[in-house]
């Protein structure tokens, strides 16, 4: 078990932890407006988007992330019609939508059209074509804009954004401000949710935007699971009026996939009924 | 968000993953007949316990491990009065063995006196006093030897080893032989958890494991969690005749928890059930 | 041949090399007024002065960079009788300066106390008492303040200052106006000389520094040599009105060694030949 | 000054040092019959080429092997006329080897055709089309049997070999037995260079090399140069029975170089001087 090497990525973890992961070629590097993107081949993970040095999803391990970001809403959600994501360029959470087959339309609202554009011709195993489905709208533009301005409602509203603990660009994507405008942009019963960054290193950022959901949203349900390749289980919070993830019967869950014809890898109804119990993770001070 | 500096420790997780963690200070560095051995203070997780430069517990995370590995077994046991624990030198394990009111005796057998002296001298916060409760034995020996020429049964026998991907010896404390002994040396009734290293990283090692534990005993259970200090999510795995741990409600635990009068950081009822649903990781490939 | 594990220093070689040695201990780590201190014992250095995460100096290379700082500027005067030393904390290049029969009184000024007090109580291999030496007078005060409000002149000046390309405070140190500061408390016939960090990695700066240099004395010389645990040949810079390093012959340097008394590992006349020699090394571009 | 992310190479430079350098891309990674095989992109190095994970040529700095190796035997042999190169993959040797106008024929073995292949393809700044010239021979075979076998004399013989700490193989390119044929095929007044690894990081592969080289070839001359995207100073050793690099003035240096169309960018009459009298660098112990 040696330290990887020749080639290899430096991902920070927290501000004292970092995960060092083997790669065999780097396909792109390039920097847009926003960010330095790469996508490389990781020996371990295949194929892998990374955005300022952080690794965003691979091949190995995305599905993780990604189911667990989008079923637990849309499955407690009973008939999601119109859902938004805003951020995931890489199209796989748009994928994970357009598995329900109550979902009409969904927009995929990012910022940086260079990722999309290079996740298009790099990472089709990522979105398996689901930016082109007819159902769904991939709009390049700053989703605090097209929320404040879309005169559209949704059942269903992804925040799939970098991390909180970014710079200002993203505290405003997880302050209750933003929440306040994501709540108006809602239709009844619709329920959101954000994915939070880890709770186990940032626990004051975890704590601060779980605090901005309340702030908004009577009915809040916080849930997490390990990916691999981020180095850290992620967290995850949603929001709602009335639709409460945490509680549905794994039953419920299957038979609501069944009914929409959603199949997946690592989400099923006991990975639900896992998810909603399992702690929040929260490092002992010492 | 920067790659920690100047002192880290170099964790390899896999062959092609490694985990860097920055070091405030290392207060013990020595090699015993078995390992090298060392306990550093970390800047984000506290005073670690490091075999052979792989983290075994930290003060900021060991009782999440801890936690999961011994409570599960231990409370789907109805009476659990005779504890074997084989390795587990720094006493963390034995702690958590003890707090369960039914036990009457609890064996430890280490078989590197040095672990257990400087865990001993070095982490009190974690074996907190357990190596001296009346209750307990510890045992300085190969465990395989003790298991081999031991007279006694015991209700709970929990192997809290180094990883089954380690060398020849560790494979020998993996083994279906191994396991026949194991069983041969519980009471009627009794249940054996081991942990199992990481599916994720090495799952033809982990599938081995699971077949072995199979074999042996009919009622077979897998659970994981993430350890942070460790860089992946950690497999469990229990064999019995007749205790399944799958199969308690989580008011049974808590129950169970409070007539036994144990209290914990992480495990709980709710947790309990969260451990049994949630999916092994196993990666893609691609 | 592996990566080193598991405790090790990460340090900084430019903004794009670093270099990873490994550590047996970490003797001291501490903040300062000015900067982080630490002292570590390296598994192939011995033990070692580490400031802000860069190696100053360790057991099996410093007399390496303290010879070559020291020897060339002092042989090259043909009657060094008072020396200031700016920096130098941990005692070493007062220890070369001392080795000088002439030598009748030297000068340390150092701004952090703690770098002195740590070094005298765990580097003694490094300094040997030179601090403790009748001749020495050790100064915990600003170099630059000593400079400005000295009344002392002195025959040769030796900068052993943090690397030019660090914060503001160094770059005052590395400015033309601190030379002609320098210049003004040199007696005639005498000779200055800094470190001036590395001309591969930091070509810029160190053009700056050496326009710097030029523009106040008329005669400079530039030299290097590569020192293990810094990961680079680090530069040094001459100036003076008269005495030129770069003119003498290995016998003569020799012979004033011998008749001053002074005894060395690395330098002598055929290194003071090798160092005036070789050349600058510059990073070709691509 | 950061730690470089997130792509890096992790190399090796001994037992417990290693470097890391950050990578823009990799052009390629294959593996050969005999090594491993990567040209990458560094950021500050330009292209390089990676065997096994150890950097072998840059285009930032591998000027300074290349002519340190290649030049002071050749400029010390008074009419190089067919010279052999054993390794040298990258035709970087052969380049400098060619720069002698008195070179009539020179033979380049080396024993893996791929790095010779991609090096042609992707390394045209380093072999700069020298496998085309019309007096050089590239031949892809085994350098202890074209040594045994050939039945030309040579008058300079480079050895640009992977270091002599690597497997069985490569020692037995720096072995007493080896020299003793390398000499069988010099012609009278001929002289033989090699590489011979870093004395401060590997002292006793270094002094069995020595005497090895000594116990074959009357003269014996040792000299070295820092190379940057190596990590250390590299040694050299030439070895003749009648020719003294040692022994030869900076301006005959020059006026040979001049005589026979050599233009250089590092080396010439004074780094001539320069190599020939720096110390070679010793660990100290403690």
């Amino acid at each position: 078990m040696p330290i990887p090497k020749p080639f290899v990525i430096l991902q920070p973890v927290s501000e004292e932890t970092a995960l060092i992961m083997k790669v065999r070629s780097i396909l792109v590097q390039e920097t847009s407006q926003y960010q330095e993107i790469a996508i490389a081949e990781f020996t371990e993970y295949g194929r892998g988007l990374v955005l300022d040095g952080l690794v965003q999803s691979t091949e190995a391990d995305e599905h993780i992330y990604h189911e667990c970001l989008v079923h637990p809403p849309m499955v407690a959600h009973p008939d999601p019609r119109k859902v938004l994501i805003v951020g995931g360029g890489e199209g796989a959470t748009l994928r994970e939508v357009l598995k329900h087959g109550p979902v009409k339309r969904a927009v995929m609202v990012d910022i940086d059209e260079k990722v999309v554009d290079l996740a298009r011709r790099h990472l089709g195993t990522m979105h398996m074509g689901a930016m082109s489905d007819p159902r769904a709208s991939v709009l390049i533009m700053d989703g605090l804009k097209y929320i404040a301005e879309t005169e559209e409602k949704f059942d269903v509203v992804i925040l799939d954004l970098t991390d909180p603990y970014g710079p200002e660009i993203s505290k405003m994507l997880y302050g209750e401000e933003f929440y306040r405008r994501v709540s108006s942009i809602m239709e009844e019963g619709g329920i959101m949710v954000t994915q939070a960054g880890s709770s186990f290193y940032y626990p004051e950022t975890y704590d601060m935007v779980l605090s901005n959901v309340r702030s908004v949203f009577p009915i809040v349900v916080e849930y997490n699971v390990w990916v691999p390749s981020f180095g850290y289980a992620v967290n995850f919070i949603t929001g709602s009026s009335n639709v409460d993830p945490a509680n549905i019967a794994a039953e419920d869950v299957e038979s609501r996939l069944r009914a929409r014809g959603v199949t997946t890898k690592f989400y099923n109804g006991r990975t639900h009924i896992a998810l909603m119990n399992m702690p929040i993770f929260r490092r002992l001070s010492h």
